[in-house]
């Protein structure tokens, strides 16, 4: 590796784009209010003036409004992403060899797959040097996760991030340097003015940040349901279809699999107890959902690193699961990243909570849907997630759902066991999870995990 | 007059409300955006909140913009600009006798149509306590017009104006007081998101001020065309139909002409030609466009003071042209203000410009069009308007159209001419002129003056 390359490149402001300083703000409210298309140049202008302060606020709030009705075509909203990208530092992997694959979900509650696929592919020659995020609100976050190990490190110098990728293929740290600060602004404004739920907005600020963070590849995960983002399947794949046209444009090779939101992922929620989750995984024992879906993203991601054909790519994937590859991977990169040999090479040793306590059904019959926004909200009020920026976790506390859809249930069978660190913590998360859990009559049909891959071959569903 | 009578009621700002201060903008942002109607209370509180400061401007921008697309019924409407009108002065006119009528238009250029018609009403027993603008940019203001008399004043004690108006009938001063201060705040967000465009917007600002303003029953001007708010007849007469609502939800009669903005009214433009037009037509030998006009407007006001049938009205204020009591009651107004006697008594003593220029037309044919705005910018640029709230008034400068639409013109022949007291000033507007004014081959077809009346009985179309 160079040593003189540098990691970030901090882009000089646009000042490469020869700016019309007569543009107005005002006219490109009107225009897109008007559903007119905004050109190249007015869209660069307004996220330059915007992050410098000279577009104010309530500007661009009526404009992101009239985006929200107008919408805005492939065209403008990959050059509104290109423009958020290059609002602040651009991560260059070049001192990576290899195709860097990286991977976003839209959020979940008990997501772990993180730290399933890396070692996956990363065992199979992908390469995946990924920044992550901690958890806020009833979503975790897999950065704080992996501090549930001792002494592992999730900030690294960027010597130390390209060697151990170089070395291993695989390194997940934490979010550094100033990734698209347009997207943070924006997304701040979005956020008190109504304009979240707009698929080339949500898209836009998605992608600013993975083109941002400089892989050649971006396999997404797009959650669709009733606590997702994107509440239908078919806006879902529009906005799938959004992103893989930004990514496409920008020519980093993108696949979105469209997945289901309205079941947790396997069945731990909260730190450790998922860290425990993902090595069962690797080691070929974990809950079959997560199994699934895991195989399906890792295989995707190496799709893009042209590693095969899907189904050959698939293949690779079990095969790294079956030989112990990729969980020793796993091992390997926790180590490198300074996590204690002792708990690493065993995860089971992670600490468990003092406390456990079993939530019970209260009537008898089969478990028809789980919501999971309330599952997140009562793992987070043990213990296990953030209700602001300054919360301390407690990496032990969290959930194991022991029955899931599809299960029926007598009356004071164990529906989900609760761990804390305080025992008065459980009266509260109890009723949260009995009212999370419908039980009827009726067995609900089943559902594919994955409903749909998007790719800029077409969009393809499954089993619908 | 009771002396004691406040003039101004200063209201106390929504403490009557029952508030729920659980009430969130962003909730509302979210229902309007959603196409939902908004409550009586939520209005009420996002008018209060956002006058307080409270709801900073870009959450007021992304509603302003939410409401361009999705509209608001008329109930809505009305209680918004209610809502508008109580956020500052309510002006308290009960201290005149009889039916205060009060009329206002939608600007337009030349339009001198106040200096006629207030005295017309008053002369036929109608009550005319009118509070009005000054002119910036392109249009013009009352206030400016009576004040190219020398001594006259626009600014009075409210026990003088009230005095006036009960001895005559008549008397228009300057806004003071702080009216509708919500439409002020709201105005100027509005001016700069592209969200000045939309009907219920327009109406509540319009009738805010209105409300606020005191008078029983309200006349409305609607100008439509090419320079006006409203583009096409049909969006007009919808405005229309929202203001007469709103009136009539306040229990304030309230009828809308709905007028050409495509043509100056009349043949002057500027402060002193337009006061010398408008006496010449109370004399009864104004130009028959504007005498036309005047004498609808009058006998609507007339009528909304219960002085007869729409046709008995109209032969009321022809009577009072003829008998010359029209006149008088503007010469009596003018010198109850303060106005220079000598100069009343003959207005054509006004101070004339130093200088004159005549526009030639430069090719043969029939006027086809006169761009009434450009028009109005190049009075301005002679020194007729304010180009900035500070500039200083000619009285003395603007434009004399000799030829309008439907007249055909040689070569050499004059379209207008020009006044100023500078003659460096001509060449531009006088390109200005020559620009507004189309020429061609064929003789546009007449158009009326007054296209539609609306009023609480319905829409009544004239000649279309």
């Amino acid at each position: 590796m160079d040593s003189s390359h540098l990691f970030i490149v901090a882009v000089t402001h646009f000042v490469c784009y020869t700016m019309d300083k007569n543009m107005r703000m005002y006219d490109l409210i009107t225009k897109k209010r008007n559903g007119d298309v905004l050109s190249d140049e007015e869209i660069k202008f307004m996220i330059e003036s915007y992050v410098s302060g000279e577009i104010p606020d309530y500007q661009m709030s009526a404009m992101l409004m009239a985006i929200y009705f107008k919408g805005m075509n492939d065209h403008e909203t990959a050059v509104l992403t290109n423009a958020m990208a290059h609002s602040g530092d651009m991560v260059d992997l070049s001192g990576i060899e290899g195709i860097k694959v990286d991977k976003h979900s839209t959020g979940g509650v008990g997501d772990k797959t993180t730290l399933v696929i890396a070692p996956i592919v990363a065992a199979c020659g992908g390469k995946v040097a990924k920044m992550s995020g901690r958890g806020l609100g009833h979503t975790g976050g897999t950065i704080d996760k992996m501090e549930s190990i001792p002494n592992l490190k999730t900030s690294l110098e960027r010597e130390e991030f390209f060697k151990i990728v170089n070395e291993l293929g695989v390194s997940v740290i934490g979010q550094s340097g100033n990734l698209a600060p347009a997207d943070k602004k924006l997304y701040a404004l979005r956020d008190v003015t109504a304009t979240v739920d707009s698929i080339p907005l949500i898209a836009a600020s998605i992608m600013s940040k993975k083109l941002a963070a400089g892989s050649d590849a971006i396999l997404l995960d797009v959650k669709t349901g009733s606590g997702a983002f994107m509440k239908t399947l078919e806006d879902s794949i529009l906005l799938a279809e959004k992103m893989v046209a930004i990514g496409e444009h920008q020519n980093r090779r993108t696949v979105a699999l469209i997945t289901d939101m309205d079941i947790p992922l396997g069945n731990g929620i909260g730190n450790s107890l998922e860290v425990k989750e993902a090595a069962a995984t690797l080691k070929g024992h974990g809950p079959e959902d997560l199994t699934e879906v895991c195989l399906q993203l890792a295989s995707n991601m190496l799709y893009l690193c042209n590693k095969g054909t899907l189904e050959e790519c698939m293949e690779l994937a079990k095969d790294s699961i079956k030989s112990g590859a990729a969980y020793e991977k796993l091992k390997a990169m926790l180590k490198a990243q300074g996590g204690d040999e002792k708990i690493v090479d065993d995860l089971d040793l992670l600490p468990s909570a003092p406390y456990s306590y079993d939530v019970k059904a209260e009537v008898e019959g089969y478990i028809t849907h789980i919501n999971t926004e309330e599952c997140g909200i009562a793992s987070t009020s043990l213990g296990a997630g953030r209700e602001t920026k300054d919360s301390v976790i407690d990496y032990s506390a969290g959930i194991i759902l022991k029955n899931k859809i599809g299960s029926y249930v007598k009356k004071g069978d164990v529906l989900a066991t609760l761990y804390a660190s305080k025992e008065e913590l459980f009266e509260n998360a109890n009723k949260m999870i009995l009212d999370a859990y419908q039980i009827g009559d009726t067995k609900s049909e089943d559902k594919p995990l994955i409903f749909a891959r998007v790719g800029k071959e077409g969009v393809e569903r499954y089993n619908i």
